[in-house]
């Protein structure tokens, strides 16, 4: 599969099928709009996979691991060995996204994109791993730009494979000690905003880490110059590999005409990568929730995108966008299996 | 059953419960705090139960039905006819708050509690009409006062047969033509708000009908002058027989010690009602989503709720609640199947 490719097989939403969802959305025994975003959900599902009655769709969310060699700059109030003691976690059931995906019946699939651990031939994982974490953007690039390309490929594959085998929903997810650096740089330097901005807490640094993580965000930029209309050079020098992968994933649901549901801050980090290769995609997206962590009100506004849920979550994993996808499954199934005024013999509206 | 009883036998929740929860789920291997509201949705759902690691609740909407005489007065937009054809609507199954329910695994008892129409002894429809509607509240004050009680009684003994059942989590739903009409007035009364800062579209009004809608109850209220202190008066002289009987099932469930999920506007007049008559009820509640009906937001004020959802509804029946239980569902999942730090082996933060 060939990047460029992919990018351009990527098409607008069908406005017909969006079109012709709203007027089985109006005879349904409720006043008109009156289910809201989920009427919303339906359109844009349709619209996207080009269905006037789609089947609820199955759902798959895809957590990426990796690690970041940043974090020995002390940017996470958490040990790197944690990515990899989650993954394990992942593939045991014991962690948030696992609990989530059971609720909403989504399954989760677990990647290792980058982990700096060897786990051998373990059961249950996708090994995908191109490097035993990134290198450190405080002194060097993360990743050579062939690598950013290859990770992206990893999410392209993915999306596909799984569109094949049936899965009409994708969710982002992901787990790697230090990612939220990788992100804040990330969308400092897509948005133009200043890193002060879109830095923040992660899971749990006090107001100097902070400081640290943002005075060590700003030193990469200043040392590696990312160039903001290159997406892949912001990738390779301080972007991640889980990041990368999780923006091939959308632009692999994007070009297999299926919806990508984001999950918080890290996936809107990786939206704007994706966004950056081929803006088309960004109607493909669903934001799930606005995460507590800073600089996510900067990611939802630069894409246009409006959060479902806003629940103060800062989990991470795919956790949101397993709770967003339960919505766009009931979405569907308020399309497919409520009854039409006509069907059920009830009056529509006098005036 | 005796109201006054009920009232006396509501307690405050149980602060060491809630404290015992925290603790779990501070242990579970997330960053403390992360899944944000599911949390404390957690922590209050094991406080009013009592219990440090509950199953995870069955719950129940209850979807009461009734008609409104100041219908006469061409303040919705629907005719009333709607209310029971909608009745019947809910028992096949095709309606909004069916989908929801079936989707949320919640189940939806309908109650006729006045509708006008005769549904003989039709299935699984429970049958506690005490009026063929209510009347005009613009002429005369719109149930007698042991009418009021005997609706509050029906949703009280409802929710205690339910808790009795082994439902762990009850919802509110309502379907009534003219309802939001009621609503509006019990919100001005109950909160000394103006009436046209609660008085919305409804089901969906041109502003010419709000205005006739405002009028209406303005009229009503000076004519009545319902006692913002007594709520039975105000349920009595401009209250509806589904609302009374909502503010009899949230009363109801905390009296049982279940949390009563709150769908929106209408569900809200009758918070505000049950908050009137025992102020300790206000604990009990969950409020599931925030309404696009105009006044919803006086009354989340009021009340001090924050609502978990923000998508833009309007249907009531219950489907907002649906939604929201679901969420509490997901809050038991995530304190009683998410494994601890020591369990699943990963290292506590560092800091």
């Amino acid at each position: 599969m060939n990047l460029s490719d992919v990018l351009e097989q990527i098409r607008e939403p069908d406005r017909a099928v969006a079109a012709e969802t709203q007027r089985r959305l109006d005879r349904l025994t409720k006043p008109q709009g009156s289910l809201g975003r989920l009427e919303e959900l339906a359109v844009q599902y349709c619209a996207i996979t080009r269905e006037c009655k789609p089947a609820v769709p199955r759902g798959t969310v895809f957590t990426f691991a990796a690690d970041h060699g940043v974090v020995d700059e002390g940017v996470s109030a958490y040990p790197r060995d944690v990515t990899a003691q989650m993954v394990l976690n992942f593939l045991r059931g014991g962690a948030g996204v696992n609990v989530l995906g059971r609720h909403s019946n989504v399954e989760i699939r677990v990647v290792d994109i980058g982990v700096a651990h060897d786990f051998g031939a373990i059961a249950g994982l996708i090994h995908r791993k191109l490097m035993m974490g990134t290198r450190n953007m405080l002194h060097a690039p993360v990743m050579d730009r062939p690598t950013a390309q290859q990770a992206l490929l990893v999410g392209i594959e993915l999306a596909a494979d799984a569109v094949r085998q049936g899965i009409g929903l994708i969710g982002t997810g992901e787990m790697g000690i230090g990612n939220t650096t990788a992100s804040a740089a990330i969308v400092a330097v897509m948005t133009g905003a200043a890193v002060d901005s879109v830095t923040g807490r992660g899971t749990g640094l006090d107001e100097q880490g902070r400081a640290r993580k943002i005075a060590v965000i700003e030193q990469a930029l200043a040392s590696h110059r990312p160039n903001p209309h290159d997406a892949v050079d912001v990738l390779s020098k301080v972007g991640g590999l889980e990041i990368a992968a999780m923006a091939g994933l959308i632009l692999g649901g994007a070009a297999a005409e299926v919806p990508v549901v984001l999950d918080g801050f890290i996936a809107g980090a990786a939206a704007l990568i994706a966004v950056g290769l081929q803006p088309r995609c960004r109607e493909y997206m669903i934001a799930s929730h606005r995460s507590v962590e800073k600089g996510h009100g900067v990611v939802l506004d630069s894409l246009r995108l409006k959060p479902l849920f806003d629940l103060d979550l800062r989990l991470g994993e795919g956790t949101g966008a397993c709770l967003g996808m339960g919505l766009v499954q009931a979405a569907i199934k308020v399309l497919t299996e409520m009854a039409t005024f006509d069907e059920a013999g009830v009056s529509d509206r006098s005036t």
